[in-house]
Parts: C-alpha cells; sequence; structure tokens
C-alpha cells in the first residue's frame, strides 16, 4: 500500500459536518505534504447475511488492506436494533485501545491549565459486553465481562505507550473494592505488568476518586488506564477539561497493527454544510495518526500551525469564540504551515 | 423518643478524626439550641452467629428507636472479608437513597463558581450486587442488578425530593444505550414517574455527557438521579466542583423514616487527636439532618455561621487554607450563632 513513499489511508468523512472537516484535513495535510494517499469510504451500516448489521465491504476490504483509518463523526440510523456505528467499527476491527490525550490548549480559555494527560480504555469487553437478562418481571442483570487477556493486552498497551511518549506514571483506575473479582482481575494484570516497566512509576486509585481529584487538580494525572465504562466516563470527563470534543482527538488501536483515529463529537446536522465546522478535532486525531505512523515531523508541523492559529486568536470558528468560516480556519493553518517551510 | 421536646439521634463519632469533628457538631448545636439529644454509639463491625459481619447490637437498637444518626468517618479493618462499614449500614437500614448537594461556598476557591446541584444516587442494588463470579480461568463476570421497584423507589424520591426543596428540574443519569436493559429499566421508571410530577422538569443524559458538560459548565443542573455506581462517581466529582469530600454533606435515606447523615471523607489519621481537623462536612451533614427532621429554623442559623465563619476567612482550619484549630473554628461558629439570637 505505499506509492511514491505514499502511504494510504482510508478516510471514513462521515455524517453531517464530517464531510467539511475531512476536507479541511486533507487541505492541511496536502499544505504540510504528509506522505499519505487517502482512499475514501462512505461507512453506512448495512444488513449481511442472516440479518446482522455490518459495514460495508468495500470500507472494510480498503482498511484490511491500509489498517490505518481517520473517520469523521457517524450518525447512527434510528431504527430498531442498529447498533452504534462506533460499537460496529471497533468490533469489526478488534480495536481494543481507545486513547486520548487531553492536554491544554494555549489561548482557549478553560478553568484548568497544564491538563496533560491521556486515558486509555479498554474498549472490548467490560460493561459494553452486550449481555444482558431478564430475571423475573421486573429485575434485570447486565454483565460487566472481564478477561485476563484483554486486562493483560491494555495494560501492556498502556505500559508501552508511556514509554513510547515520554509520559513517567502509569495509574490504574478500578473499583476493584466493589468489583472485587473483575476490577480484581483487571487491577491484577496491570500490576502484573507495571513490575515488567521499571521505568514507569505505577499507581492505582479508585474512580471515584480519580474523578475528584481530576477537578481539584488534573495535573497531578499523567496516562490513566481502566476498564471500558470507566474509560467512557473519564475520557469525555478529562476532554470537558480542555474545551471539550471538539478539541480533543482520539484514537482507536487494534490487534496486527489496525488503527482508526477519530473525532469524538457529533454530526452536528444543524451547521452541516454550512462552512462553519471546527476542523480541530479530527484534525488532531490526525496528527496522531501521523504520530502512530512514524511521521512525527509533519506531525509537529500540522499541530503547532493549528495551536498557533488558536492562540493568535484571529481567525476562529464560531465554537472556539471566533466568526470565522471552516475554510478560512482551514486556509490560516494552511499558510502557517507554509510559512514554516 | 422524646423528652421535652428534644428529639434523639444516634451518634456515630466514627474513627480517626471522627470525635473531634463530632464533638464540634455537638457544641454548636448546643449554641444553636437545636432539639436534639444525643445518644452515642460505637460502631465498630463484630461477627454475628453464623460468621457474617454486622454491627453491635446496641447501636442496631439505638437506630432502630431514633431512626436519625449522625455518623462520623469509619475505618474499615484490613481483614479478609470485612465488609466496608458504610456498606454494611447501607444494606442493614436499607438505606437505599444517598443524597448530596453540592453547592458552591462563598470565600473558598475553587475554578467554579455558582454549583447548585443535588446528586441522588440509588445506594442498594446496581453494580454494588456484589454478585460475581468466575466462568472459566481467566474469565470473570460482575452482575449490575436492577429492578423495577428500586428504580421506582430512587425516582420517586428524586422527584419529591425536588418538589420540597423547591427545586425545578430531574435529570436521570444513564448509559441506556449500552446496558439497554438495565439502564433501560431504570431510565423508564423515572420516565413514568416523571409524568406523575408536571411541575418538575424531566430530562434525561448519557452519563459521560452529564460528565463532560458538569467540568464545564455545572450550573445548568439541578437535581442528578441515578443508579449506584454513576452515584459514586458522579457524587465525588461535584464534591470535587465545590472544594472536595471536606466542605461536601451526605445523607442516607431509607425505608420507614430511618436515615442516617454523614461527612464522606476519610478518618485522616495522620491529624487525628490533634485538633485540626475541619468539622464542616459533618456539620454540614447535621444541617441536612435537621431539615430532615423538620428544624429549618435551626438548620439556617447554624448553615449561615458556617458560611459566614467561611467567607470572613479569619477562622480557617488548614485544609481551608487558614491555621486555626478545629476548636477555634467551632468556637467562631458558635460566637456567630449566639450573636444571631
Ligand atoms: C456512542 C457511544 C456508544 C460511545 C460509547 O459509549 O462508548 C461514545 O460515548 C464513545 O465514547 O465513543
Ligand atoms: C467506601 C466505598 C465502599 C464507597 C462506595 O464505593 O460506595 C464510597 O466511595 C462512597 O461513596 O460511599
Amino acid at each position: 500500500s505505499f506509492s511514491r513513499g505514499m502511504q494510504t489511508v482510508t478516510l471514513i468523512p462521515g455524517d453531517g459536518i464530517g464531510p467539511e472537516i475531512s476536507s479541511a484535513v486533507v487541505k492541511i495535510f496536502e499544505a504540510a505534504k504528509a506522505p499519505v494517499c487517502w482512499e475514501e469510504r462512505n461507512v453506512t451500516a448495512i444488513k449481511g447475511p442472516g440479518g446482522r448489521w455490518m459495514i460495508p465491504p468495500d470500507a472494510k476490504e480498503s482498511m484490511d488492506r491500509s489498517k490505518i483509518g481517520l473517520k469523521g463523526p457517524l450518525k447512527t440510523p434510528i431504527a430498531a436494533g442498529h447498533p452504534s456505528m462506533n460499537l460496529l467499527l471497533r468490533k469489526t476491527f478488534d480495536l481494543y485501545a481507545n486513547v486520548r490525550p487531553c492536554i491544554s490548549i494555549e489561548g482557549y480559555k478553560t478553568p484548568y491549565t497544564d491538563v496533560n494527560l491521556v486515558t486509555i480504555r479498554e474498549n472490548t469487553e467490560g460493561e459494553y459486553s452486550g449481555i444482558e437478562h431478564v430475571i423475573v418481571e421486573g429485575v434485570v442483570q447486565s454483565i460487566k465481562l472481564i478477561t485476563e487477556d484483554a486486562s493483560r493486552r491494555i495494560a501492556e498497551y498502556a505500559f508501552e505507550y508511556a514509554r513510547n511518549n515520554q509520559r513517567s506514571s502509569v495509574t490504574a483506575v478500578h473499583k476493584a473494592n466493589i468489583m472485587r473479582m473483575s476490577d480484581g482481575l483487571f487491577l491484577r494484570k496491570c500490576r502484573e505488568v507495571a513490575e515488567t516497566y521499571k521505568d514507569i512509576k505505577f499507581t492505582e486509585m479508585y474512580l471515584d476518586t480519580v474523578c475528584l481529584n481530576m477537578v481539584q487538580d488534573p495535573t497531578q494525572f499523567d496516562v490513566l488506564v481502566m476498564p471500558n465504562l470507566y474509560g467512557d466516563i473519564l475520557s469525555d470527563l478529562c476532554a470537558g477539561l480542555i474545551g471539550g470534543l471538539g478539541v480533543t482527538p482520539s484514537g482507536n488501536i487494534g490487534a496486527n497493527g489496525v488503527a482508526i483515529f477519530e473525532s469524538v463529537h457529533g454530526t452536528a446536522p444543524d451547521i452541516a454544510g454550512l462552512d462553519l465546522a471546527n476542523p480541530t478535532a479530527l484534525l488532531l486525531s490526525a496528527v496522531m495518526m501521523l504520530r502512530h505512523m512514524g511521521h512525527h515531523e509533519h506531525a509537529t508541523r500540522i499541530q503547532t500551525a493549528c495551536f498557533d492559529t488558536i492562540r493568535d486568536k484571529k481567525v476562529l470558528t464560531g465554537d472556539l469564540g471566533g466568526s470565522s468560516k471552516c475554510s478560512e480556519f482551514t486556509a490560516d493553518i494552511c499558510h502557517r504551515i507554509q510559512d514554516l517551510d
């Protein structure tokens, strides 16, 4: 999948504002001469053999080849039994780690400064097992499933991530005081893996305590690793600390080198097509993708330009407090990249 | 349990700093001439018949009579299989609703102002069912149990609370997009109960979205109601917004009029006995208790004095940024109450 040193990436523009912010990213990548060539695919769930929801074969096939995807927001059709497209993608490609760096953006004011942490969420099991039962009328069970293999895998990912990204500590987030067996197993695997990464400090903390400490002083945290639902909660909480989903990147890492990077905000149908959307979350996700592919220089160049545009405050989209169009914001970033040349 | 218009309250001073902060509350109640007489009980778990952990019979008997308890922090002995004392108390007295008002304290600086919300947590089931299994080596299940009865009961409590406390909206917090049956049942009951409280606005929101919105703008929330674990997390998060567990009151409401009010911070063994502890959380819990008993005037008088002391900043304990003793902080509140007479 290389042509003239270019690596193919499957681009899933998505719904609503997805196409606009995707084309913003494509433009910025062009300006930065990033060695990526895009293979665009539409991802709308279809009903496969046996009535099971699946992603279209040509999208699956592209991802299987390219192994790397960049994806905008997808709407989940309101049809009975229709799965979340995000869940379907995680499942289809066994994307076991959701990684969200939350780093304060200079010039974009929130109640916090100097946030610099990464949440790493187990993405395949736990409270998302989908196993539920009615025991008797009015009594329902949901099953949280924790396995040794998935726990070890995510713990290993977290420590590798910490080591490869010059981070010094990993905190395991759990409620093993309540769910002694399931969170207990998760925690045990984290402890075991920690033993083999002596260069990284390991701590463990109850989820409730993490939430309390997080809003009081987020700067005390570095890398956090946790089961699925806790990651769902904490990653959104942390996104809130730095300005919300419009500026927070996300990556889903799978087995066999597959990875999908995505903005986690919605499709914003109210402003779709109006050239008003903010492409920052998707752009920073694309920057994560470049680093994942080993293109650190291109990643840094794009990220610097994006942060400069935001810090400068002259050309900002509405959600960032400005009144510029998506295309103007994009052009400003492109100019800065070209000026750096 | 009345003598000369006084109502008996079971006082469980607790461990560590518990006795100091409890005696601070007793002094302040005396200064306010609150119509309460205390029946002090020690609560250390003992092993009952069949080896089951239980609270001492004389504490149980006192609570059964008085129906109202005020409790300081309890340490959970480190013995295999020893339950958390908090969980044991919730279970023993079927304390089904945990109520935590989080209201910004003037003069105590945090990144947020004007927080004014209440978390109402289902306290008896959900992820705290304690039912767990090993399926095969390395695969573990924890069961989240949601019942129609407990869901309806907590929803009704939340709407009653809103109505009786001049609050205008109730938000049900859930992940029914993932746990469709269990959180689905919880949510359905909330919706049904909402139908019968037309004076209170009802909304529903995903837990992750609540966390994100909460740290961005907590003033949008009023009363929040949710299953057990979500309440554990959100109540601590919200406590963090207003300054932490040292200033956040908590009440546990049970069936048949039983209720225990408590500070939810730890026993702080490092400063125990040194007259350095901050009694605010226990005092504000005692204020909640007075309101629960219908003594609104006494409640308001004590609360006003406490907030005045904090706003004034002259006599503060160390954790509040001052250097006064617990006894000095207590005396300052007592003087203000007496000055109000
Ligand atoms: C859309 C939803 C199913 C999803 C989740 O709960 O995991 C979302 O909140 C996320 O974090 O990706
Ligand atoms: C001590 C612990 C068992 C408890 C819980 O998890 O419920 C605590 O965090 C709480 O909120 O009361």
